[in-house]
């Protein structure tokens, strides 16, 4: 198993007028999870897609909301890897606030395509060989 | 069962560097599907909200990414309720492009809140009567 | 001058706690005031980057927030090009609510530049030929 | 004048097919950095409002966009006041790239209302006391 945590603050654009974050805001913090998640691997997402040539769509994502999160709310986004990816790449992700209480929680399968031609791959191997060392 | 369509075009904003229909932005598609269908039935969600005093937070989605959505593509959002609500909402929607392909499937599930109290309450009858007709 | 309308409507995803319009979400208003003007022409703005190959990067916005606009206001956006292009295009985007009261007025400045070297060019033919109908 | 300085990272989801963070979402950053300067006085904006009952809804904006940030781009904005506000409060931002290039310049012009009664009032003595120290 592999985790990481980053820190990501609710902007004011991001509430809606219920005063709350906006619901379909989140899959922007799963996503800054994952893409902090890589960069702890020593790799980047952009150098993933810019430079090794492959890009990861997100194929499902699952998602609980649990407790409303509030305007400038410093939230904790948790980013798990349960298994090595093979042909696809699962993310649990949970957020939580400043008072530890959880906020969300989320499933989210993403799959591999070269870039240039869109087409469907396996993991990468500078990804695969990277989250390898936690799962031996 | 109860069936609305409407129909979002999508914005430049909207898309992302793969030139995709960036994948957060479809929780804001489901969302038009459900106010349309509200306002199918002759009521606003707006006036939910409003006058009537009723909320209706998401509590869980479950989105698969079938096909990707392009940049200007008019898309057409298919929302159903197939059962009554008492004290959840549930909706299916499905998103289509301009071939008829099927872009994302989402089950989405909504509860009621009070919005001076911010409590749970049950579906308001101003909803559900509208709602039961189709139902009979 | 070419004169063109739109209507958008506000959704909840793009209001904010204080229940306005986020005022930083009137740029995509003023986007697709642009792009729906350049469709009433019998161009679309994505035909313009994908087969004639010329990009529209914006320069500059000014931008006068006059009134606020609310969750689900079915917005007029009114876009007007006062002076035919050469290397630079400019629009004046006027916001009204549905009691015909201004919300916003803007500038919008943008340049051409051919997708593939993002060198800047003049105003492509096919569009400078569809305007030039109007400024005779 | 009162400068302050905060960093802001590109997310996928704020880039556009174009490859660019995509320029409606530059008044995000500017209001980042207003928030983070109002912060680095020993107030919050979330105080403001939520406690001594002022909102600073935005009036004016003027912006030129130099350069491209690209996804994944560490961005610096830069924020001052250069006047004391009464019943305005401007802002001058500036946003550059990890390279130290310029990507935007604006200028942001606020106002002061009471949050219960959406009036215009002047500028709170919360903050006003805390930027007259750098005024003196």
């Amino acid at each position: 198993m592999y985790t990481s945590e980053t820190n990501v603050r609710v902007r004011y654009a991001e509430t809606d007028k219920m005063g709350y974050l906006y619901h379909g805001n989140y899959a922007q913090f799963y996503e800054m999870g994952r893409v902090e998640m890589i960069r702890s691997l020593g790799l980047s997402y952009k150098e993933l897609e810019d430079k090794i040539g492959v890009g990861m769509p997100v194929m499902y994502i699952e998602t609980r909301y649990v407790r409303p999160a509030f305007y400038d709310d410093l939230l904790t986004v948790k980013t798990k890897v349960k298994k090595m990816p093979h042909d696809f790449l699962r993310f649990f992700v949970e957020i939580f606030n400043e008072k530890g209480k959880l906020i969300s929680g989320a499933k989210v399968k993403l799959c591999f395509i070269e870039m240039k031609t869109m087409k469907r791959v396996s993991c990468p191997e500078a990804l695969s060989s990277r989250l390898a060392v936690h799962f031996q």
